[in-house]
């Protein structure tokens, strides 16, 4: 396991990125994104992922591009054009966006279409909280979750992204619709482990914790079952309609996940109070979940924020195969 | 049971709140709202819970008001306070107000605080369908549900509702954050029936498919485990930031359920598409979700309609002791 800091990643990915065409910006932007994650330990979303975006573009489902184009104007609500471009970029400069509507307007709306994998979304529920701002945003993607009652991947897991700004660190709840990532299915696997709780079907049609089972299936259980089921389509069909973009019917009729839409959504919540009202506010709620179980509940975000900080004096861990991966 | 109309229904209960000192408007809201959760199938908010409506009001936590009262304008999103208010008539009228600012600047937020339960979501979901709109809306609740990690209740069940218009019937997601709700482990428990999967936890901290035991405990388990968990906690907290109002936390330190938050976003959809174009839309989506299972997946909301279709020509069924407990 390497041990690398932010700056040597960045050394590594930048000039790749630059020799793929993107403009000094729109690299920059990129690897920070790729960096980010790591950082914050989503390591699935980090450079493990980077091959496959340059492959990606090498494919051409991502394009060139120095970010996304507006299409409509709406008033709070705006549409905007993705050129099938990079997900980060894209994904990016729609909370920029959105965060410059509610600065006039209190709130603000970016809905997305012919955009990219976004790799985390979390990564924009905090910009916009770093920025004071709460943010939402949701993405749809491949169909690659089963619908409570069905037997085929129809819907895609469709990650929700929830933030606000907070003094400690930003909440930030990220969820996708299915109970497991197929990175978490992966670590247990690896490591042999059953997950806790039942995380998808095997070969027999049975729900089963063994982590082996559901990726040989790769049939994965929706988080709550049918709730799950009916957020992961209604967000679909919400981005769709507001994007007017693909839906996750239409992705499933191109050459793999690409094209996706996705919406932001941005408060400028300090009207409503300043920095340190709302930190009082968050401090009251975090502690009154808490409770008496201060040691085994996190905040959404939390954790990721220790990661960080663990992460900014220690290094980042990357695989040596990762490292080699880059090329 | 009964089978009575909805004009046999308001009949009965219109003179009841006329009496508690409801105007004629703010009545007629009301007692629609209760008729309306009969009609499309959700009995455990229609005319069972109007005696606890009625004895809220004798017990001072709602008051009797016309609506509720702008106290902040930010732009696209506005602060309403419910007065401690019905809450059916402060959601309605929040909702409308949302819509209102949705036909200006396509997109809409009323931040509401002090107000009461709504009794059903959902409502205010097809409220904006009806109207041609892409309807959000949430609310907090007192703490009923445990943070997945902890033991005690200190999270809201906040239920999240997201709807859009569809010429058929609308897509209504209606969604509290336990897997169940207590009507319906009721309905297990008398029918002694187990739940399909895991609801919550029985005396022994041991997750159970018993209803008797979950009811027992009163430990109702998050839908998705974690992820109902971190969703409840920051809906929670949106709600608070957004109408400043009371958090779950604050909530807990009074007299009952009252005085809670809850926020209304809307969309004007139509601006993206014509109704024609908007439901060709969605029905392509949602035959892609049924895929080869037509009949065993369902939409969200296309039960509520079919409900509401039969008993609109066969009559609501209403339990004697319902009916004879509303005096």
């Amino acid at each position: 396991m390497l041990m690398l800091s932010p700056q040597e990643i960045g050394d590594k990915i930048l000039p790749i990125l630059i020799r793929k065409g993107f403009s000094e910006h729109a690299a920059r932007t990129i690897a920070d994104v790729f960096i980010e994650n790591n950082l914050e330990g989503v390591d699935s979303h980090g450079l493990a992922r980077f091959p496959d975006f340059i492959s990606s573009i090498d494919a051409g489902r991502i394009q060139i591009t120095d970010g996304p184009e507006q299409v409509a104007s709406f008033g709070a609500w705006e549409q905007w054009d993705g050129l099938c471009g990079a997900g980060p970029l894209n994904a990016q400069a729609a909370m920029n966006r959105a965060m410059e509507i509610a600065r006039e307007s209190a709130l603000g709306c970016v809905a997305l279409r012919r955009t990219n994998h976004w790799m985390r979304g979390g990564t924009y529920g905090k910009q916009a909280a770093d920025a004071g701002m709460v943010g939402i945003c949701w993405t749809n993607t491949i169909p690659n979750m089963i619908p409570w009652g069905g037997n085929t991947p129809t819907l895609g897991n469709n990650p929700i992204i929830l933030a606000a700004p907070f003094d400690d660190a930003p909440v930030v709840m990220d969820m996708a619709m299915t109970q497991f990532s197929y990175g978490k299915l992966e670590q247990h696997r690896i490591h042999r482990t059953q997950l806790p709780v039942a995380g998808g079907w095997d070969a027999d049609g049975e729900l089963t914790r063994d982590p082996k089972d559901i990726l040989d299936t790769g049939k994965l259980l929706p988080a709550g079952y049918w709730k799950g089921t009916g957020l992961a389509f209604v967000l679909d069909l919400l981005a769709s309609l507001l994007a007017s973009g693909n839906a996750t019917s239409d992705i499933a009729k191109l050459n793999g996940e690409q094209q996706i839409s996705q919406v932001f959504l941005a408060f400028d919540v300090a009207r409503s109070g300043n920095g340190e009202e709302i930190s009082a506010r968050i401090r009251e709620a975090i502690d009154w979940m808490k409770g008496d179980e201060p040691e085994s509940i996190r905040y959404p975000g939390q954790r990721a924020a220790e990661t960080r900080l663990e992460r900014l004096v220690h290094g980042i861990p990357i695989p040596e195969e990762t490292w080699k991966a880059l090329g």
